[in-house]
């Protein structure tokens, strides 16, 4: 259920990948996340650009920066959270060595009975 | 008010037209969107790139998979979300012929006053 | 910590910094957001593409059409959206001169606990 965008400053495909498979494992892990609910839109910079400060909250950026925005159920704890978090940031700044500083994630919080998984059907409704 | 974002496997202008048109067609039939209220961004694999599970929920996805994320009003009942992912699978898998297996919705609700469609103004508040 | 996503019928790199610069500088004046807090994703008509009605509530639109939707945390009063609205309307009227009735808005709200700004920490929780 997790819907996952990822905004990417490179077009490389193998990068690309990497990261996402990273956001997916640290979902799975720390979210009970199912293996098989894996729906990503990644972007890189062909038609879009990443705007970021350099400093903010006393943390550096560069242009390695990523930015997750995840669409997903409400009810996860703090603590799942801060799982998440961590867990992305330990997954991408060992592959594909993305500084953790510079991995940004938002997430949006919806309702089970939004979400349709195909067949016109709101599988996780009711 | 509902902004409708749209993620195509394809560039083709016509088809990426035809699914915003029935998508649209079903917000208008299912929940009361007005006819010309239709603001939607489609995106096609130029710069993006859907990753998919082949399979989820026992539902097998293909290359024509489409992801359609709408942010709304908040107050739409469940049945009126399950009447509109059936509308979208209906309309799609007839023009311009999606598999209903390969359309994905996922809403995202918002109250009224978090639009402004125009003119520095908050329509919908108060 | 918004993150705002602003949608573009130009790949102008200078005409869409200062859509970026507009709506920054009003969510500071209108939202009490941190300077420094200036995270964007801008895209152009590359591979994406914005429909729109030609009218809507009595405004009519054309293709300087400009979305933007923002992901910031709840808790903001309806008169600082109003304040919101209307600065962003008034800042991109003067640069770089949008007609305000083609600039649409968008929030979508969100608990402090679901950003985090790097490191793998959640820098707004508790």
């Amino acid at each position: 259920m997790p819907l996952v965008r990822i905004s990417l400053g490179t077009q490389d495909p193998e990068y690309a990948a990497a990261v996402g498979d990273a956001v997916h494992t640290a979902l799975v892990e720390s979210m009970n996340v199912p293996a098989d609910d894996k729906f990503q839109i990644l972007t890189g910079p062909g038609s879009s650009k990443i705007v970021y400060p350099p400093e903010y909250l006393g943390i550096r950026h560069t242009d390695a920066i990523v930015i997750i925005q995840i669409t997903l159920n409400a009810g996860r704890t703090l603590e799942q959270k801060r799982a998440l978090y961590a867990r992305i940031a330990e997954l991408l700044s060992t592959a594909p060595g993305i500084p953790p500083a510079d991995i940004i994630v938002s997430l949006v919080e919806v309702v089970k009975e939004n979400w349709s998984f195909g067949d016109g059907i709101a599988q996780y409704a009711g």
